[in-house]
């Protein structure tokens, strides 16, 4: 298998997750000089794109309450990388381009049970509301998160057609910038293969990224797998930091140093120098409290 | 990708190796009867091959000093099943034989520096030891636990062309099951994809089994592509259970029930029942303070 040839001439870039995802289950505030000091190292390690926060009602996920400090000086420190957030609604959207970013994510569900847990809406209302977003913000960039993109922990494992559908729906109102998320990290091999074959296959113009948890420990596989068959972009979480903390085992996504480790010996260029990264790693792991399930962080040189 | 279909007609057989490669490396004895009531649960579970101890000298690995036992129990309580332990020279295959076993892995490395380590010979006396242990016990069964092979601690990356000479040496004496071992957990998925393909196209009718160890998180993917690539049996470890004690990152092999979980999402068919195997890991958990690097072990139900 002659990964360089099965990817062709596609670039691949690391998305940086983990200042959202991974901090985002962190019970303890990490000090917002904590979070720039990560985020820079992680822009010293050559990452282009980092989801640097979430403009989310900051009662309910009180560590994201600096998200338009984050923002704003991101935007400001670092003019050549893509800094995004993630939203849900138009509030969200707004903050965020308050904050100078031009690059948001919003994010909806593939099932309509974990859409109205996640956001408090049926998809159809997450659609318009993504419309709405569209009309106002018109000059920013939009990516669209697809949460439970291939099982759901409430309506278990997820209809190929379904996601084809919601794709198509995204299509129509000009979304060009998809992530297949496996949100509860249960997608199999062979399932993310069809779904990127598929969707790729009914729509070719579209940047499709993956975004990978690794509770099952299929994290490395499947991303691996995502890439061969057609993921331009792959989001991870620096040390694979992440998880719920009513599931101790439920892990983050898979850690973007381990990723980058494996592409790398694979041959893959993705820009990134992974002695740095794995400083970045371990700068995180020193100065923040949480569930790292990256492994090159633990390996004592 | 079908997975079915690329596998051909080959079966695939789960060897559990945990209660030599997990348990080798706890300083703490465990009692035998833990050791025993574990390999039960295995057996229960549907695991037809263990390799149950290792007859290495007690003084050097105490944890092993329970060999005969633990052998000869097994054989006596398992007759449908392969009960198997690894030898590093004719002294253990002796034991080994004398405890009742028809069956045993003999162990040497690819890269000289790592047999000179771990077996105190060169790769050629290993070769003349492998010789007397086959005349001398010539109606068992021996497989041959090739070390190294895709990279060593001290020489690094080893080069395909020196594990085919082996593999050529190894079947001029007449063996036919061979075990591909990642010893330190460094190989990368074309290393395994290049190195099955090679070794199976030269040498079709031996049997190439799969060990990793999963150190850098390749552990899950390398093991899924070695079995596309020809792997008839995959060796890995209950938990997860592993790891030296001087790297607390360096894990185990991937763990066993995680790998079930994912062959089974595949649709192959293992025989093993992943309920039962899962209580077999817990088990092991709740009596065996360790290292576990298995992620089912540690989600909450």
């Amino acid at each position: 298998m002659n990964t360089k040839k099965s990817h062709g001439e596609k670039t691949l870039q690391i998305q940086e997750v983990g200042p959202r995802d991974g901090f985002q289950i962190i019970e303890q505030f990490i000090p917002t000089e904590i979070k720039l000091e990560t985020i820079d190292l992680l822009i010293k390690s050559g990452i282009k794109k980092i989801q640097v926060t979430s403009f989310v009602n900051p009662k309910a996920v009180p560590q994201m309450s600096d998200a338009s400090e984050i923002a704003s000086k991101c935007v400001m420190l670092y003019p050549d990388a893509s800094i995004f957030a993630l939203v849900p609604n138009l509030r969200g959207a707004d903050n965020a381009v308050n904050a100078g970013l031009n690059e948001i994510a919003v994010v909806l569900s593939l099932s309509e049970s974990h859409n109205k847990a996640n956001v408090g809406k049926t998809v159809a209302d997450s659609i318009d509301e993504l419309k709405r977003i569209k009309d106002v913000h018109s000059s920013i960039k939009i990516d669209v998160d697809i949460s439970t993109a291939f099982s759901c922990p409430f309506e278990g494992e997820m209809e190929i057609s379904k996601l084809v559908e919601l794709v198509g729906n995204l299509y129509e109102i000009g979304i060009r910038d998809m992530t297949l998320c496996d949100t509860i990290g249960s997608a199999y091999p062979s399932q993310i293969v069809t779904a990127f074959d598929t969707v790729l296959s009914e729509y070719a113009d579209v940047v499709f990224n993956v975004h990978i948890h690794d509770t099952r420990n299929m994290g490395m596989l499947n991303t691996y797998l995502a890439i061969l068959h057609g993921a331009v972009g792959v989001q991870s979480s620096l040390g694979g930091l992440g998880g719920c903390p009513f599931a101790p085992g439920a892990s983050g996504n898979t850690a973007t140093e381990d990723l980058v480790y494996m592409l790398g010996a694979e041959g893959f260029d993705t820009g990134v120098d992974f002695g740095l990264l794995l400083d970045a790693a371990r700068f995180l792991k020193e100065h923040v409290d949480g569930n790292y399930s990256g492994h090159h962080i633990t390996i004592k040189s």
